[in-house]
C-alpha cells in the first residue's frame, strides 16, 4: 500500500487540476439547451476511465443521456466484483446572481474547490477514478474485480437507469455496489450512510380566467389562481409541519427505540444550526427532534412558485395561471408511486371550483436501507479509519439516490454508501464546493477499502 | 357643429396613423430600462399638441418621469375652463410570449387597433386631441377654456404628480377635470363612471435560511418561505374571498339600497361573462351579486407570486426566499394609508417566527365618488346621446384612478370621468386594443361635449 498511498499525496495537484477540466463541462441534465455538453462530459469522461488504464470503456446512448460503462475484470474469480456507481450531471445552477464566482469556472479558496458538480457528484466519482488510477499505474492491476457505471440522469431522476439494468444485468452482475454520492455527517467525521429517503416531486398548474385580467376590474368577481394556489398549499401540511394528505403516513415504519438513541449520539448542535442558516427557530412536525425529521421522517416541501407579475414594482393584474413545483421526502415503507396518487387525489379534492387544476407527477425514488453488519460495511469501517484517522458514524441522509433500489431489486446487490461531502457543501445551491482534505483522504480511504474488499472470502 | 362632424368622419384614417406614431413608443413607466422611451414620448405628445394648433406647450421634468402641459385661454372668462387629464405611461407587456403581434406595433383587425397603451390611456386621450383638433383647424377657436396635463406616472400610482398640482395650483385652477380612462358599461352603451375604487398596493419578501439549501437534507428541520408563504396568503381572506384583516372593513360605507337597485338594471350576463373568460364559477365574498362585487366592494388579490425553482423539469431546492405582490382594492371610505398599515399589522401578527418577513408599501390612491346631478353630468349625458344615438348609463369602475381625489382635495375640482374604452380590451393584460368605432363616436362625443359645456352659465 505505500507505493499507493505516496503516488496519491504526490499526484494530489494534477488530480486537481482534471477535475477542474471536468466540473468546466456544464452537464446540467434538466436542461434541453445542455444536450450538446451532456454528450461531449461523457465522452470526456469514458476517455479519462480509458487514460487511467482501463482497456474496456463503453458510452451508452439512452432515450435521454448516455450512460458511460467500463470494467476491469481481471482480479480473478475468487475475489468480489465491485460495481462502481456515479452520475456526472449536475443540478442547474440559478440564482445565477449569487455565485461568487462562475459556477462552471472551478475556484479554489480556503482549501474548497467550488464549481457546480464538485460535491455532488462529480468530485466525489472522481475519488474513486483517482484511486484506480493509483493502483493500475503503481501495480498494473486491481485487488478487486471493477465495473464502472457512470449516469448523467441522476439529477432528473435516472428516467432510463432501471431499464438499462434489466437489460444489461449479465454484464453489470456485481457482489456489491459502492457509491460515494452522500455527505459526512460533519467535518472530520467519515460516515457510512445506511438510509436515504425517497422522493415524490410533483406540479401543480392553476388555470383561472382564459387571460390576464385588470385585478381592479375583475378583482372581486372572479377567482385568482395565486390565492387558489396558496390556499392548496396551505392544506398540503399543518403549521407544524405534519402532512395532511389522506393517507400519507399509513405505510411510514415508526422509528425503532434503538434508531432513536442512535441519533442522539450523533454530534448535532442546534444552536450552530440555527445560527449557520442564520434562522430564528427550527420547523418540523412535533414529537421528533430535528436530527429525525431532517433524515428519518418524511416531509414536505414547496421547491418552486410561479405567476403574475415579477418584476419590479407594481402591476395591477390578476392572473390567468399560477403553478407550484411540490416534493416530499419518503421514509420506509412509503413508495412514491402511491405517495404521489394520494397526492392528487388530496389535490383534486381540495381544489374549488373557481379554477382548474393540473397535477403531474415529475418522478420518483424509493426511500432505501441497507443492512450495516455485513463484511462489506465492516471492510468500509477498517478503511475509513485509515484514511481519516477516526471512526466512522453511521447515519441516515434525508436526500435521496434512488436507484440503490433499483441496484437491490434488479441486480440483488446491496449498496455501500461512502460520502465524502460536507452537508454544508451547498449541492443544488449556489456556491457548491467540495472540501479538498477530503477528496485527498478519500481517496485514500477507498485504496484502502479495494484492498480490504479484496480480503472477504 | 356639422363642419367638425363632416372633419372628424373624413380625417378618421389619418387619425388612426397618427395614433399608431405615438403607440409605437414603448413608453412603460415602471421599468427604469425605458426611461429614454418615456422622455421621447413625452416630446412626442408636445410636438403632436403643438401640431394641432396649441400655443402654449410645456415640458416639465419631475424625479420621475416628465408632465407634459398644455393651455388655451382664449374662449373668454365667461366660458368654463376645463382641464384634461391623460397619461401617456402604459402598463409593462409581459407575458410577451401571449401577444399574438408585437405590443408596440400597432395592427388593426376586426375594427380594432391593438398595440399596449390603446385602451388605456393613449388611445382615450387622444380622442380628446383630435377633437380639439377639429375646432382649432376650422373654427380657429376652442369654445371652452382648455388646459391640457398628461403625466407619465399613472400605472405607477402617480408619485410625483400631487406636488405639482401643489404647486401650480393657479396654473391649473379649472372648473371641471374631464377624463377619458374607464370603459363603458358594455359595447353600444355609452357610459358616465361616478366611482372609482382605491387602491393599496404592498409587497412581502420572506427569507427563511440564509441560502437555498439541499431539500433532502433540511426538509423537515427548517422551514420553507414558500410555504410560509402560502401561509400568510390563505389567512388574509376565506374561501369566500372575506378580507380576514383586522379592521379592513371599518370604514367601508355600505351599498344603500338605491345604489343596489342601480346595479340590478346594469346588463349583466354572469353566463355570458363566465362563458367569456372559460371559468367555471364566479368567485367572491358571500351577500353580494357580482357586478356589485366587481366594482362597489373591496378586494385582496395576489398579483404575484415568486421562489425557488420556476424552470423545466425539477430541483429539490429548499429556497432561501419567497416573495409576493398583493393589491387590495378600496372603497368609501377606506384610506390607503390605513388600509397599508392594517395589512403589515396583520402580516406582523400571524407569521411565524422560522422566517423573516419584510411588508413594503408600494403604492396606494384613494377612492372616489363624483355627484351626478351637475350642469357638467347632465351635458355630458346630452353630449353621449348625440355621439352614439343611445342614452349613457351611470355606473362604479372597479379600478382606480387616484389623482380623481388629488383634482378635488387640491384642485377643488370635480371629474367627469367618460370612458371611451370597453371592460374586455385586456387593459393590463396581452392583446390589449381599442374599438375603433367607439374611437370614432368617442371623438364625435367629446366634440359636442365641449360645445355643451359652453353653454353652462
Amino acid at each position: 500500500m505505500k507505493n499507493l498511498i505516496d503516488f496519491i499525496n504526490s499526484n494530489n495537484v494534477r488530480f486537481i487540476e482534471e477535475l477542474k477540466e471536468f466540473l468546466r463541462i456544464p452537464s446540467i441534465s434538466n436542461n434541453p439547451d445542455h444536450k450538446p455538453d451532456m454528450q461531449s462530459c461523457s465522452k470526456w469522461l469514458a476517455k479519462h476511465i480509458e487514460s487511467i488504464g482501463f482497456e474496456k470503456v463503453e458510452v451508452y446512448n439512452t432515450p435521454g443521456h448516455p450512460i458511460v460503462y467500463a470494467e476491469y475484470m481481471k482480479a480473478g474469480k475468487d475475489k468480489p466484483t465491485v460495481l462502481l456507481y456515479g452520475h456526472y450531471d449536475v443540478q442547474p445552477v440559478d440564482p445565477l446572481e449569487l455565485w461568487t464566482d462562475p459556477p462552471f469556472e472551478p475556484t479554489i479558496k480556503d482549501g474548497k474547490i467550488f464549481a457546480r458538480g464538485t460535491t455532488d457528484d462529480k468530485g466525489q466519482l472522481f475519488i474513486h477514478l483517482k484511486s484506480l488510477e493509483a493502483y493500475l499505474k503503481n501495480n498494473n492491476s486491481l485487488p478487486v474485480n471493477i465495473k464502472i457505471l457512470y449516469e448523467g440522469e441522476e439529477e432528473i431522476g435516472s428516467p432510463n437507469l432501471p431499464k438499462f439494468l434489466e437489460d444489461n444485468k449479465e454484464l453489470l452482475k456485481c457482489n456489491l455496489v459502492v457509491i460515494s454520492d452522500t455527505s459526512m455527517y460533519t467535518k472530520g467525521l467519515p460516515s457510512i450512510c445506511y438510509g436515504l429517503r425517497g422522493l415524490a416531486y410533483m406540479q401543480i398548474d392553476l388555470v383561472g380566467p382564459n387571460k390576464d385580467l385588470h385585478s381592479g376590474s375583475y378583482g372581486g368577481g372572479v377567482d385568482n389562481p395565486i390565492n387558489a394556489l396558496a390556499n392548496l398549499i396551505t392544506k398540503l401540511k399543518d403549521e407544524k409541519g405534519k402532512i395532511l394528505i389522506d393517507g400519507f403516513y399509513d405505510d411510514v415504519v415508526p422509528l425503532s427505540q434503538k434508531e432513536r438513541d442512535e441519533f442522539k449520539r450523533l454530534p448535532f448542535n442546534e444552536e450552530n444550526f440555527k445560527k449557520e442558516l442564520e434562522i430564528d427557530e427550527v420547523f418540523g412536525e412535533e414529537g421528533y427532534t430535528t436530527t429525525e425529521r431532517l433524515s428519518a421522517r418524511p416531509t414536505l416541501d414547496c421547491n418552486g412558485i410561479w405567476g403574475g407579475f415579477q418584476g419590479e414594482g407594481a402591476k395591477t393584474v390578476l392572473p390567468s395561471k399560477a403553478g407550484a413545483k411540490i416534493s416530499m421526502r419518503l421514509v420506509p415503507n412509503q413508495m412514491p408511486k402511491k405517495i404521489a396518487q394520494l397526492f392528487e387525489a388530496y389535490i383534486n379534492k381540495i381544489a374549488p371550483k373557481s379554477v382548474k387544476v393540473k397535477v403531474t407527477d415529475l418522478h420518483g425514488g424509493k426511500p432505501s436501507v441497507t443492512p450495516i453488519d455485513t463484511p462489506a460495511i465492516n471492510a468500509a469501517v477498517e478503511s475509513l479509519k485509515k484514511g481519516f484517522g477516526v471512526e466512522p458514524v453511521f447515519m441516515k441522509e434525508g436526500g435521496s439516490i434512488p436507484i440503490v433500489n433499483s441496484f437491490k431489486e434488479i441486480l440483488g446487490a446491496d449498496t455501500v454508501l461512502l460520502g465524502f461531502g460536507l452537508p454544508d457543501e451547498n449541492a443544488h445551491s449556489p456556491n457548491e464546493h467540495l472540501d479538498l482534505d477530503n477528496f485527498h483522504k478519500g481517496i485514500l480511504s477507498i485504496t484502502h477499502y479495494f484492498n480490504e474488499l479484496s480480503k472477504i472470502k
